[in-house]
């Protein structure tokens, strides 16, 4: 497998940044060949703008989707956005690492999407979730975050993680095409030992061994629509 | 009431940005002091980072919270973050403005939640939900979206809407301690008429002409949860 990893945390003796390292090693190991984003070391610039497009197509209303879609029919992305939808076209399994802000992506990754997840090549017309443009790859998060697990779940004080992934995990993952694997969390990850750290990263070891052994999350398919994408 | 708007488009000629000046003027007529944080004109930048701060508290290992704590009682803040605080300091109400993209808030915007919204100043140790720091003011989204209204909700394509902005509205707003109004929602906007742009328009001046008539969204109060955070 080619695996592309996007690595979003500022420190690099950080515990996410572990959990990368931990990935591309056992990655490698397993014979597969890894490529890794990481964003803070590139200083990505997450601000979706007319920079990213090397002509404008309408320069007196300036619509990003609709210059995605052109600017990739016409090969006038940014060299920067072009190299990292390079990575991903190569990829079969891509893992987002990183630490939960606000409940969410940090900035810098949500711009990663919001500038390579270009309109005509991930999505367009009737392309998205099982139509999508990147059907046949597989995506996954790994993320950190400060909160226990008994936080969360439908009862608890923050609700369902689920919800909060959603953005990520269905309307953008699950939405291009990707079959979408449980999410690898580690809670608590400030306030745990040294001792609980290391059998969160021997955890993942295993977890992305038997990545083929993952059912799957799910999603809506297209067929279960009609035209108008009413429920059938 | 002191109103910030912080708007999130990189387009003045977008519908995103009419809805922001129609909440400018409306608030103007209604004798509101209105500020704008208009993002994309500010050159805002969004990455968390170590340049955030006039000087680090723990230099070789960088904790983005621990240092926003530390940062935020010492005054040691970059002047662009400071500027923003004190801006949400001053408001009675804050009306986030922007177009969703990929089922969530732009990076830019995201980036002011991650940079502005600081630890020990908006929340931090069991100060959150109805005792986060920012109680006592009121927050509402504003946004603009491409799907239809039926492709929204439990049974259909893309589900309810209100899990794809639970990181924003219950995440983080009511986290910190918003009281957070029901988010005023543009459906289909790249495809509709000029007249029907229009009556959505007369619809926010509407909206936000009651505001004080609107019910806002419930979540916890840390009154129904143990020490430990476990529900009582």
């Amino acid at each position: 497998m080619n695996i592309l990893i996007v690595h979003a945390h500022p420190e690099p003796l950080s515990f996410t940044t572990s959990l990368k390292t931990t990935a591309q090693q056992t990655f490698k190991k397993l014979g597969h060949q890894v490529e890794i984003s990481d964003l803070y070391a590139m200083q990505f610039n997450p601000v979706a703008s007319k920079e990213d497009f090397l002509e404008l197509n309408q320069p007196d209303y300036f619509n990003y989707a609709l210059e995605q879609r052109n600017a990739t029919k016409q090969q006038l992305l940014a060299t920067d956005i072009q190299a990292e939808i390079d990575k991903v076209k190569r990829a079969d399994l891509i893992i987002l690492n990183f630490p939960l802000y606000w409940t969410s992506v940090p900035a810098i990754l949500k711009g990663w999407i919001d500038r390579v997840f270009v309109s005509g090549l991930f999505y367009g017309g009737k392309r998205f979730y099982n139509h999508g443009g990147m059907a046949g790859k597989k995506a996954m998060l790994c993320l950190t975050l400060g909160g226990r697990t008994h936080m969360f779940g439908e009862n608890s004080i923050h609700g369902p993680i689920e919800h909060y992934l959603s953005p990520i995990q269905r309307g953008t993952l699950a939405y291009t095409g990707f079959e979408v694997l449980p999410p690898f969390i580690a809670y608590h990850v400030p306030y745990i030992s040294q001792e609980a750290r290391e059998t969160i990263l021997e955890d993942y070891v295993t977890y992305l061994t038997h990545l083929d052994q993952l059912e799957p999350l799910k999603f809506p398919k297209l067929e279960e629509f009609d035209e108008k994408l009413y429920p059938l």
